[in-house]
């Protein structure tokens, strides 16, 4: 008995001690970005939701890329899987009408393996069915990267990761039913995995024409 | 449609070469071990099944230390999360009793993150409980680590991260409605997240005396 009050006052401790541990916690430029959402009018059932990283944020005005008056933008520069997750409050209470998320390449850049990726992407996805049933939720696939034209060390040697990854994102909305997206093979070169030169000025993110092809990719999920 | 096509026939190309690279691949001992329970007598609905990585194995006899004749000790040394899951065809159609599973160390010196490490072992816990849902599971904790006595360069910085992790997976067990048993508190050092330095050769492994504690911890789930 002496014992079970020992181990129980230890667990109080280190709960109380490794909670502050725990936080995620993100850039700046994250927190700049949640700041100006929590300004903005909350988001409606009658909203889109475009959710992810750079590639989303850099993507700017939506609605002129789609024709469109109801979405939003809410990428955030450096963003990763648990950082989208920590940010899901402010999106799922307005029970938006769809939602397309992107996310993961940045946890690539951390070095996750392909089953950590997609076993975030996998909770995230999770979060946002259960809390927010009523929305259609579409998942796009990672975009390719290029090497060769990379200023990203932490992306040197993982060309090959991204369409493994895309692969069990694929079994992934098998399972959870819901749409897999593939814009992957969109932006490659010719039959690799490597995303063309052309559209891209530093191996990562994508130049405007590769915007018109990833609306081109969405128009038809888009009433 | 001519590039519908192209897309389609570029993700059929894509899912062939990147079938092969997603595999997973473990240590010949992990192949050693699983040819070896293939040959042994399969589970049955009356065993209990100890599942984990080295810390397991070593324990040997787990019915000599229960004063039990039902224990399968189903531990590999090196075994990961995903590598669990990757052997659970040899366990669960048995449908055994209980299941102690401890993994995730051996990730963690993979430099996985603790959402990461969580998440592997959700996924894990989740599979057990959907294939057979008439076992009984509980999760263990993992044991701290020493690392002054650490021989394991891969362990550097990691004491830390192991009580973040529980804590996380305390969470998990209450979300998935199944018992986590925190054996950590029973191998610290006073108030540390330090494993005690008798206890331990290599920082990692525990000794004989280590495996009494860990079977004190046990004894009130053993009918």
């Amino acid at each position: 008995m002496k014992r079970l009050l020992a181990i129980f006052i230890a667990m109080i401790a280190l709960n109380a001690i490794s909670a502050q541990e725990m936080q995620r916690t993100y850039t700046p430029h994250y927190y700049d970005r949640c700041k100006l959402f929590d300004n903005e009018a909350p988001i409606t059932s009658t909203d889109i939701v475009m959710l992810g990283n750079s590639l989303t944020e850099n993507g700017k005005d939506w609605n002129k890329r789609l024709g469109t008056n109801n979405i939003r933008n809410r990428g955030i520069i450096g963003d990763e899987a648990m950082g989208v997750y920590d940010r899901l409050h402010q999106i799922l209470p307005g029970k938006p009408k769809k939602i397309f998320l992107m996310i993961g390449v940045n946890d690539v850049s951390h070095d996750l393996t392909a089953d950590s990726v997609v076993c975030l992407i996998g909770q995230l996805v999770g979060k946002i069915q259960k809390e927010s049933p009523t929305t259609t939720l579409y998942l796009q696939s990672l975009l390719p990267i290029n090497e060769n034209k990379s200023k990203y060390k932490t992306m040197i040697g993982k060309t090959l990761l991204i369409p493994q990854i895309n692969d069990k994102l694929q079994v992934l909305c098998y399972d959870k039913g819901i749409t897999f997206i593939n814009l992957f093979p969109l932006f490659t070169e010719g039959n690799t995995y490597v995303l063309r030169e052309e559209l891209t000025r530093d191996g990562l993110h994508i130049i405007d024409e590769g915007y018109d092809i990833w609306s081109k990719g969405l128009a038809e999920y888009i009433d």
